[in-house]
């Protein structure tokens, strides 16, 4: 069946029996393909009945779908021309796993973070509106996406729309970890219910609501997607969908198995880079024995940082998962911090880049001393969606933030030991992404004397400043010049990245012409700059390397580096370079 | 009754006559001050009987109250020690007009931001439980902050704490406009029906729910506030107030007196800067002419760009006030932008904060090209919560972005004009926030040859790369170096903020020893430090002015522009020193 199935069109004149077979052979399709490369399992397995019954129904892309995070649109993909890079395992790799307007005219946007999808098909019907078009505008959004706020503000404006506006709610009862939250408890209920629960909280916006049990049923999805279609208000329709399906081992272990890595299903220890994630568990796990008002905090993503249910389990009360919502994870950190608790919130460097104003006015203003660990800030090769570049910039130009970069794992763990014990600032750790280094001599146990560097090695001409994850790099690259130059560069760990170490700046100008620095992010606006400027009136030269501000998609780690002189050898010729 | 009342105790062995008495004497004095000093009237004056009740019922500090944007704490900051800030005029301005745990132990949090509270009170709530302490935690939301999605997911994270936790939703009706989103019908229909709708936000989400019309009686909120009290489950308080209470005007036109100039009681034309705001509503007006698709966007607060109820109605479909919202808002822009509208969203500086990554992923990731209207972007005197300074930081850090720093009404009409012409980006603009300033020559009027500065001057040695609000100051610093150290400078506008005119920059290389530049914000992260970085590796010397990173509150300008040098005289002398 899929190898007739080269576009939607090709869809449309299948009998019911036809598309359960091509389910079945997409399902297939999939499984082999996330099991050789990794991938998000659970979410496409269960959305393959859905999709095809989506094209069948709806035009694309003349009607818009909108595929919220856009973990469920493999289905989508295969549809839409691009299958082979679930059958040819030499095109596994040939496109995104997210949806991607670049590869097709059927993907409406570049998505990858959740619960954009009903704002966005907002946008899209008022355009349709004002142009005096015609077509269906479909958002697609999971249950864990729900509750993040830029859903529930997309949908408030949503109900306000004259027009056609059709949700469809895939519930398949998980965010990537079970639902937490009080809406969760009104979907649980009218799943109960099959969506006749006297509170309705879509009905209670405005939306017209319908319900269907059957959600991975091919035909009764048709007929639900056809009493929607063409509608000329505002719909939401809940179904009811069953993560992983057609898996066993996905559909038992859901959490595992939303995103998992190659190998996974044949029982393939996953290849983390586990070593400061498990550092960290360990280290929480060790804390609560001591303070009770631990409270680690997750917004919705636990197992990229180790929080697997045991640990969970173990936390109890000192550990909540807020959901998808990382405006309310900062917020509640910085009241949970004021009140004398003790918060550590984990999340993604691509992720907290949707808590900007929380970070500002609910704990920065408020000098909340909460400790935010920043997992996965690093420049890699990953899709343009989740890119772990900016959280430098984000954070360390927000008064009172202090943002720390250990270099080491006992560095790390001195840091937020000490995060946990001072009570005058908000401290963010961007916690080490490389593999685990070990400090050669014991670690610096206070960090209140605030923005002091630490030069580890004393050197003339050149200086290094080699922040976090680069501070291999820094070594590397006083070794690289000590051997082809003949300098013996200065060598320094800023530890800080929000503030400048003026005494030590200022000792360097006496025997040193060109300070370098090395951040594992954007350049823009970020550590290195502040050095640049704080040497601006004087004769020091200065070198800034980082990334390039671009978005930059699924680049190899070894491009990037050679993009952007991030090796010994390149950075040395530029030295070189320079002296002259 | 006012003048016995030095702290929330003092009211509890009141009767309800002499509270209602209290209450009156508030008003008057609340209006008498607002009407000196402008500030938020409506608000306060309709939760002057709620916030007697409140300290009536409760005991803070020990219960703690978290007021949502502070608009409406006026009366709390009455009760609470601070009454000469109303009272006596040569205190008027002793006070913040926001709460401020500076001034007193009965104010939890700074808050100035909408849609923080339910959040914050979460936190405060769990710091509670895992302390075992006992005592209330009250969060008083308005019924416009909750649209915001930081609220909607406090609430929703609220909804399933097994202990007290106390919303008051005070639902006067208005958001600082009228409410727009499906949840105000909800809430249209909690009033109707006395809290009795079939659907109901609130229950559908897990909480107990009570609604209270009378919510300016000082015995039914004493009543209804002693029914939550002690409770040991989350619970929703919906109470009916009128805003602008007791203030002819205010109860007429809700709008206009949230937030009032001096004198605007008595007629007194409101003495906004206003020029860059009206050129931009005729200007918009006049598209509306030629530009169906054009969609004005303001999130929830279109008084501050000139968005009265007359120009709404003239847009009609052509504009959209997507409530308190701003998450939205940009998703929203850009998904009109990608199906071929003319989204153009005004947003206050300090308010776009809150939309970093809808700026990143949703918007620049797709490359939309939405025009957004940065207001207020600017070094002021202003309350700390609405800082006007980090804008600049926040959005030239994001790949894709062009971020324009017009400098006079032709240039920046000229910008509006391309960026509504042109597809390729999204474009931000920083409105001009200075006396109106005119082009001396035509300007021009394609702006796609990206990161193109403007040399307005040649000259020598020193070179002034003034930005946007600071050009006039550039000016004034090219005069002051001429007069007293004979130097010509070069002046440039830079016009992009988000990029550096390397030609522009090689060549000053030639001839300049040192340039600075001149921004009219934060400097870390900003435009200034790109050009001493692009200097970096130079013998080119850099100096940056702008704001220091650091959260300062209502320091009068004079002030901050000593400590910044942010004057001729001043950077002429750092100029010359630099030359010695």
């Amino acid at each position: 069946m899929l190898e007739k199935i080269n576009e939607p069109k090709d869809l449309k004149h299948l009998s019911i029996e036809e598309m359960q077979t091509l389910a079945e052979e997409m399902r297939a399709a999939i499984i082999k393909r996330v099991n050789t490369t990794g991938g998000h399992l659970g979410p496409n397995l269960g959305f393959i009945e859905p999709t095809i019954a989506l094209h069948y129904v709806f035009n694309s892309p003349t009607d818009k779908f909108v595929f919220d995070v856009s973990h469920q649109c493999y289905p989508h993909k295969m549809l839409t021309g691009r299958k082979a890079a679930f059958t040819d395992p030499d095109k596994y790799h040939t496109f995104s796993g997210f949806t991607n307007p670049a590869e097709s005219k059927h993907d409406t946007f570049f998505i990858g973070h959740t619960s954009t999808a009903p704002s966005l098909a907002v946008g899209l019907a008022k355009a349709r509106d004002l142009k005096g078009e015609k077509y269906n505008v479909v958002a697609i959004l999971g249950d864990g996406s729900l509750s993040g706020g830029e859903a529930l503000e997309g949908l408030d404006n949503a109900a306000e729309l004259d027009s056609n506006y059709i949700l469809i709610l895939n519930d398949n009862e998980m965010s990537i970890a079970p639902n937490y939250g009080g809406i969760y408890k009104n979907l649980a209920l009218l799943r109960q219910t099959r969506g006749q629960a006297e509170n309705n909280i879509f009905k209670a916006m405005g939306f017209e609501y319908m319900y269907l049990e059957q959600g991975n049923d091919i035909a009764a999805l048709i007929d639900a997607f056809k009493k929607v279609k063409d509608s000329k208000h505002p719909v939401v329709l809940h179904i009811h969908t069953l993560k992983g399906k057609g898996c066993k081992p996905a559909e038992e272990n859901k959490e595992f198995f939303h995103y998992m890595g190659p190998g996974a299903l044949d029982n393939k220890p996953t290849e983390y880079a586990p070593s400061y994630i498990s550092l960290t568990v360990d280290y929480l796990l060790k804390k609560q024995q001591t303070e009770p008002t631990l409270c680690v905090i997750s917004p919705g993503t636990p197992g990229a940082y180790g929080l697997t249910p045991d640990v969970r389990a173990k936390l109890g009360k000192n550990y909540t998962d807020v959901g998808i919502a990382e405006e309310h994870a900062v917020a509640y950190a910085s009241a949970l911090a004021r009140a004398g608790a003790k918060p550590v919130l984990n999340v993604l460097s691509s992720f907290i880049q949707r808590t900007y104003d929380q970070l500002s006015q609910d704990l920065a203003l408020n000098n909340s001393p909460a400790t935010l660990l920043i997992h996965y800030g690093a420049i890699g090769p990953d899709n343009v969606t989740h890119a772990g570049l900016y959280d430098i910039p984000l954070i360390c130009n927000i008064p009172n933030m202090i943002y720390l970069a250990p270099t080491n794992a006992e560095e790390y763990i001195a840091m937020l030991e000490w995060s946990l014990k001072q009570t005058a600032h908000p401290v963010a750790i961007r916690v080490p992404f490389t593999e685990m280094r070990h400090a050669e001599k014991p670690v610096q146990t206070d960090y209140s004397d605030l923005n002091k560097y630490e030069a580890v090695r004393h050197g003339k001409q050149v200086a290094i400043i080699a922040a976090g994850n680069f501070f291999g790099l820094g070594e590397a690259v006083c070794a690289e010049m000590e051997k082809t130059l003949g300098i013996s560069p200065t060598l320094i760990n800023p530890r800080y990245l929000t503030g400048v170490d003026s005494d030590l700046l200022n000792e360097l100008k006496k025997d040193h012409q060109i300070v370098l620095t090395l951040e594992d992010g954007v350049i823009d606006g970020g550590f290195g700059e502040k050095i640049a400027r704080y040497f601006g009136p004087s004769n020091v030269k200065v070198l800034c390397y980082g990334a390039d501000k671009v978005f930059a998609d699924r680049v190899p780690l070894e491009e990037l580096y050679a993009r952007y002189h991030l090796t010994p050898q390149l950075i040395t010729a530029d030295v070189k370079k320079l002296l002259k």
